[in-house]
């Protein structure tokens, strides 16, 4: 079996990229981030996910709050809450943090390098989230060329791809996706602000994973604080 | 006074870095990383030397200790050690950490990014350290242009400049460029495995410091615990 890192941050999108990763063949070794995000109870949640999915989860503490500049690990800025999904911001939103996904692949090809594996898998999305720079497919090409000069492996003629099989789909494709390969979205986890009582259901992440739910006429089994509709 | 990252290791290519980018007319905000290195002292001198230029400096701790695969943050991994300067290893050398300058700088156009600033200094250069793949001309040009397509300036169409003066020269005319920007060398600190009594004098980074100074024809200040010569 093949190795592949997978970017994971026990959400839909990167939950069903390592259900993918899978299928394709691969070993996946799931990587998270402790970045300063306010909702941390993300990577506990990606841990408990990572284990019943079976496989190695490792997790790099990083200090992204540090920097500020983006509502997802600067306490000051508020998350954007919207009463439906055509209020989500088209623009680069609040939430965007500075060259996050830069950062998470950059770990991800030294992971690789030291495990020995050619293939990297990010759940990246260009049709959602728009506004995202680094969820471009010219922002994946880019990196790859990058990769490959960066690495001894790349030095070494062994071509470093890196993966983002979600990229054109809807996020109603994605639910589908997700249930044919058996995955249980009770346990996955996409709310920038959750409370206590469940995902908020106001956020961009919370309408834009409810929207998809619904779009593919699937029930969502989300707990939502307050339901998005 | 426009600001510029520049990474900054306080070792004698960052440092002329941090000086070649203020003489430019930058501000530079110096950005360093406590990644696990064995020699943990880097950054204490490293803020040290910061101080002394008068200069911002944001230190970042990252785990790339967790990874493994490198002499410099693997204990299990000796520092190689010569009796000359011509037994340095021309490959790939162990004290390559995996992608570590991609990982320095996602961070520094993260950091550019969140202060606004279009110019980022790295003091690699391609002469002494032929080994390294992430020192080379096209990494650098290749990262450039992956960070413009990451970020929200890129999209903006603000383009951030990776500023690498150091590339093309030998650290004899990297010595004698510090020495007439008003550099004191004593302070800057470049060996791999440094011992209480000074450098090393045997690692590769020992070798091609003291080799500098002596072909620019400048007496060497570093306190070597063994000589090389």
């Amino acid at each position: 079996m093949k190795p592949a890192i997978v970017l994971f941050s026990g959400g839909l999108d990167s939950t069903t990229c390592l259900a993918l990763a899978r299928k394709d063949g691969f070993t996946p070794i799931a990587l998270s981030f402790r970045y300063g995000q306010r909702h941390s109870f993300e990577v506990e949640n990606a841990a408990m996910l990572a284990k019943s999915f079976d496989v190695e989860h490792v997790i790099v503490d990083i200090d992204l709050a540090a920097f500020g500049g983006s509502a997802l690990v600067d306490e000051t800025i508020a998350v954007p809450k919207h009463s439906s999904v055509d209020e989500i911001d088209r623009g680069i939103p609040v939430t965007y943090v500075p060259a996050r996904n830069t950062i998470f692949l950059s770990f991800a090809v030294a992971l690789a390098e030291v495990r020995n594996a050619n293939d990297i898998f990010i759940g990246v999305n260009a049709i959602d989230y728009s506004g995202y720079p680094d969820c471009r497919p010219e922002f994946i090409a880019a990196f790859m060329q990058m990769a490959n000069l960066a690495t001894r492996k790349g030095v070494e003629g062994d071509n470093l791809i890196i993966h983002a099989p979600l990229m054109s789909l809807s996020k109603a494709e994605i639910v589908k996706l997700g249930v044919s390969l058996g995955i249980d979205y009770a346990q996955t986890h996409s709310c920038y602000d959750p409370t206590e009582n469940g995902a908020c259901g106001k956020c961009d992440a919370c309408w834009l994973r409810a929207q998809g739910f619904e779009q593919a006429g699937i029930a969502d089994p989300t707990i939502y604080a307050a339901t998005p509709e």
